[in-house]
């Protein structure tokens, strides 16, 4: 397992498993919950067809790259719903399963991959904000296609939903909040 | 529909549907089969991980980029199995289906995806070659450790094996159908 192409292998085969971790949000379509693993692929998609929408020097790659793996240590440590109760040690146990399961690969790649989990984490860089604002922006337009979702689940309504989707989406991109906005207003009936 | 992001929003809810297009390669535990969002980002994952195993000159990013949007045109056309019998007019359908779903997209952006989506099938490009590499090694992984996948649901042997996924994983990585190899190997017995 000293090979660095065996590591490799390794990690991708342990990552699988971030197919079975099923989150809160519906697909469009309303059939089931999404899990993950495609949930991070939208993200990925969400970051480069919306990257007009992105601040100046806002670095793509990284965006799409931050997003691919942000929700990996959720296969130790399980996904935290936006509407539920917060998690006593949930930072810890997910800085605990970065080092687990980036610690898989090589030494240069998991130091790489820690510091962007870290950055995406910690939301500071223009990078991280943008990526932020799209991992809130995705489940919100789920939510509006299934007709409620996450929001019907948790009887969360219109202010609700302002307060918790608004600061964050807006930190990453303010015409991408203004466009949401609109959306919420009109699935709340408040246009 | 003439606003550029709602255009974009409009290709990223469409692209939802991804998420329910089944493939024929089990998860690697064997519980379900895998769909082609899922398999869209672990391959994108491949693609970063094994980035030391590319070509010189592979652009990473770009690679990266293809394997998210390879199996959009699924969405119309349906999952094309490697080991089920081909499909009359599949690349016509394929065509149609990236026309329309591309086509979603402002014009500038449609182009440009479209391009990405033309080159991973042409697979001639140095990057394109890595990127259907590993689309064939990512199932390979999975038959691997489900025990058997796809190789035991439709017969197909230690020589099938070889002619299927040597060819088109040598062509864009020699080390890794190296290693593949080894696997397939012990895989079937013949160390």
């Amino acid at each position: 397992m000293n090979d660095p192409m065996e590591r490799q292998l390794q990690f991708l085969r342990e990552i699988d498993r971030l197919k079975n971790i099923v989150r809160q949000s519906p697909l469009h379509d309303g059939s089931r919950r999404e899990n993950s693993a495609e949930h991070s692929w939208h993200l990925a998609m969400f970051a480069w067809t919306l990257s007009a929408s992105a601040e100046d020097g806002v670095d793509i790659g990284r965006v799409i790259r931050m997003l691919l793996l942000h929700d990996v240590v959720e296969i130790d440590a399980g996904d935290t719903p936006l509407h539920g109760p917060a998690l006593a040690q949930q930072s810890e146990r997910e800085q605990q399963a970065a080092q687990r399961i980036f610690g898989l690969l090589p030494d240069e790649q998991r130091t790489e991959l820690l510091a962007l989990w870290q950055e995406f984490e910690t939301a500071e860089s223009a990078d991280a904000r943008f990526a932020k604002a799209l991992d809130r922006l995705q489940p919100l337009l789920a939510n509006v296609a299934a007709g409620g979702g996450t929001w019907i689940d948790n009887d969360v309504g219109y202010e609700q939903v302002l307060e918790r989707y608004g600061p964050v989406i807006r930190r990453g991109s303010r015409s991408l909040w203004q466009i949401a906005e609109r959306m919420v207003r009109k699935h709340f009936g408040r246009e």
